[in-house]
C-alpha cells in the first residue's frame, strides 16, 4: 500500500467554525481511524481582520513538518478567504467552494466542487452554526482523507452535548452533496 | 528591543482543556495584543490512550517553523505527560508542574513552579473544568509571554457565554499563584 497523506486547509470567516473543524478532522484521522494529524492554526494579521484559517495534515507516515504549504484541499467559506489562500493550493488539488459567496476562481483549477454551504444550512437546519460540520462530510467525500465512520464518531465527540444528532445529519448532508457532483 | 519568542507545550490528560487553552493563549498574542502566533495539535499513538498535548508560538517576528522542538515553557498537568515530554524542555526553560500529581522531574531544571491547579480548582470553583485558565494565568504571570489584558479578553471571547466571569477569576488566580512564588 502506498503512502497516503494529505495537506488540507479550512478556511473562511471567524466565527465559522474554522478551527473546530480541524480539530473534529484531525481527531477523525487520529482516534477514530488510527493514523498519524497535526491540526495547525497561524494568526497573523489576517486573526486581526476576521478571516480564520486551519490547517491539517493526514498522514499515515511521520509528519515532520505540520507546516502547510503545497495544499491537497482547500476549502473556501468566503470570497476574502479565497483570494488569500488559493494560491497555495497544487494545480491537481480539489478546491471546495462555498458557491454562494466565492465567485471566480483561476481556471487553472480542474477538481472543484461548488456547494452553497450556508444557504443550505440555514434551509436544512435553520442554523448557519453547522456549516463547518456540512464542509467536514464535504471534505471526507471529496477525498476519503477519514471514513465516514471516523467522522461521525469525531464530531459527535467535539460538538456540544445535545446537538450531536444534528451535527451528525450535517456531516451525512456534505456526503451527500458531493457524491451527487462526483 | 530584542526579539521575543516563546515555544509553549500545554499538557496534560484528554478532557483538561489543552488545545482550547492553547488556542486562547494564542489569541490572546495575536488579536490582543498583536504579535504572530501559531497553534498546533499533533495527534500520535498517545491521543489514542487519552493523553493530549498542544503547542503555541507566540513571536514578534515570522514563524516558519511551528513545530515546537526546544521548549521554553512546559506545564505538566499528570505524571504521564510529565514523563512523556519533559526531556523537551530547554534546560534554563521554564517547567509549570500540577504539584499534587507530579513527582519527581529532573534536577537540572531550576525554573520551576509548582501548583496544585485540579486541588485549587476545585477548592476555589468547585469545579475541574476551570484547571486550564488557572494554568494559562501561571503561564501570563511565569513568562510574560502575554499581556494580562490581552489573555482576559482572549479567555473571554473562547469560554462558553455565561462562564466569562468564572474564568477571568480563573485566570486571575493563576496569575496571582505565580507571583506569590516569585
Amino acid at each position: 500500500m502506498g503512502k497516503k497523506r494529505y495537506e488540507i486547509r479550512l478556511s473562511g470567516s471567524g466565527g465559522q467554525g474554522m478551527i473546530l473543524g480541524g480539530v473534529i478532522l484531525a481527531e477523525a484521522a487520529a482516534i477514530h481511524d488510527g493514523i498519524n494529524a497535526t491540526q495547525t492554526q497561524s494568526y497573523g494579521p489576517e486573526a486581526r481582520v476576521g478571516a480564520s484559517k486551519s490547517e491539517v495534515i493526514i498522514s499515515d507516515g511521520e509528519i515532520l513538518f505540520p507546516k502547510t504549504s503545497d495544499l491537497d484541499v482547500l476549502l473556501c467559506l468566503t470570497q476574502k478567504a479565497a483570494q488569500e489562500y488559493i494560491d497555495d493550493l497544487k494545480e491537481d488539488g480539489i478546491l471546495i467552494i462555498d458557491s454562494y459567496y466565492v465567485g471566480n476562481v483561476p481556471s487553472k483549477y480542474k477538481n472543484i466542487y461548488k456547494i452553497p454551504f450556508s444557504q443550505i444550512a440555514n434551509k436544512e437546519f435553520n442554523t448557519t452554526l453547522v456549516v463547518n460540520i456540512i464542509a467536514l462530510g464535504a471534505i471526507c467525500a471529496a477525498t476519503g482523507c477519514v471514513s465516514e465512520k471516523a467522522l461521525f464518531e469525531a464530531v459527535k465527540a467535539r460538538v456540544p452535548k445535545g446537538t450531536q444528532e444534528i451535527n451528525e445529519k450535517a456531516a451525512r448532508l456534505g456526503i451527500k452533496l458531493v457524491k451527487e457532483q462526483k
